[in-house]
């Protein structure tokens, strides 16, 4: 996905966080979404999926919220950024407690075991993205704390 | 959408919420994702749309947060307590701040009058069923304190 | 969702539909997806979740086909017609084929009773609506003929 | 998104498709989604949003139906084959026209190249999926009409 790091710069307005940074996220949570809603499928065609049903469940979750995340980091329009901390907080939870899951089934299932390290993937890459947004917010505090009154 | 309060009661899963509660959140977050894509739509189609383009921007991110919200909380099977919480708090925001910004151009536009109402509307209602959602923890943490060693 | 209609009203591109038929349009694509969503977890949690398995399956693709269709119906600016007319197809043969799969449960399982019945809801309001768009299409088609060449 | 390709491998469900052209599929809808939004939302900051309001209008309706095909298409069990094609005749069409809108803008605008670009990949991998379920479709009937009475 070269495309979305060449929208970013091809984009009026410019990034709030840096371009590498915001293109990894982007990525994860779009691929996130996917691998999470194939891992609900494989789950459904085992043989036993009320043995897997919590993982689907959580599988759903996550691949809801990671769109979510995804999308609205796809915008660099006059972003709010609290409100990107906010998601990114719920999109990081999610990912965590969809990993923990998918790591109890991952012996027995490659599906579980693949879902698992995307899952964990994008929880760094979220964590990532909003230590910068908290760095930055960081930044303009100290900015405005040292203006000459 | 009298079928969602019907679906809760045939679902196999007890719900972890009043019905009431559950059934209210569920259809705020779906109304508020409809009328948030009616709103940018309307301002997309204004004679200045540059005036309102921070409202749009803000109407999608409202729009995917609710979506997302609504599809989680639709679902008793299983839930993962803390991610509800997490995913209610973001939306709690984002309704938050999409109903400040339609506020400032409810005078001039009708559509951003009744989208910022629409989103007040679910920002009390997602508000409810989080403070529903603590509560409930801490009573089973008082149960849990109570035990007799 | 009275504010459906008020903002088909607000909106200052005007409606290229009968406003009642897009409501109703609107709002059973925005309840069919979330009744499938809750019929899907319904499923999930029954004892043999696996013979609801085409169930579950037919449930999240009827419920991601309706949430397009009802977004893109949403949108009342410059809206192009083939492309509502294609999408409302494919909206039309989901909720048949959902509602002919959940038919088969409804007498074991109330949730698919009732996810059948909005399914035959939506499938005939997206029919009404496709509908007027091809005889409004056959209009202008015959306005065009009849044009003095 | 190799991750995409093992995940199909490890579902117990075997795919309908053949694996590299089902990736492809899935992949493309999934950039197209990215890519539009951030199109519209690029439009969005332009000096003069007015002038780019159907491509913003086209670029939100191609991104809600590349979503509903990518999750789709993502499921492999037990799949309805007429809905697959419906569906992807839905998105093929909404990749070309959106693609067309985008072409009008590119030069002056390097995000509408970019997105006009991707959609016109996404358009062209999607028929060929199409093209692969229609010859498998046709095969099942030649191997149905061959068999002796």
């Amino acid at each position: 996905m070269h495309q979305t790091a060449e929208m970013i710069n091809a984009n009026p307005s410019r990034a709030v966080i840096q371009v590498d940074v915001l293109v990894e996220c982007i990525e994860a949570c779009l691929t996130c979404t996917q691998i999470n809603l194939a891992c609900a499928d494989a789950c459904l065609g085992e043989p036993e999926p009320q043995e897997l049903s919590r993982c689907i469940r959580l599988n759903l979750d996550c691949a809801d919220i990671c769109t979510a995340t995804g999308r609205i980091v796809s915008r660099q329009h006059k972003p709010e950024m609290y409100l990107l901390r906010k998601q990114l907080e719920s999109c990081v939870f999610a990912c965590q407690i969809c990993a923990s899951e998918c790591e109890l089934h991952q012996k027995e299932h490659e599906h579980c075991r693949i879902c698992a390290e995307q899952c964990r993937r994008t929880e760094r890459v979220c964590q990532q993205m909003l230590d910068q947004l908290v760095q930055g917010e960081g930044a303009v505090q100290r900015r405005a704390a040292q203006r000459p009154s």
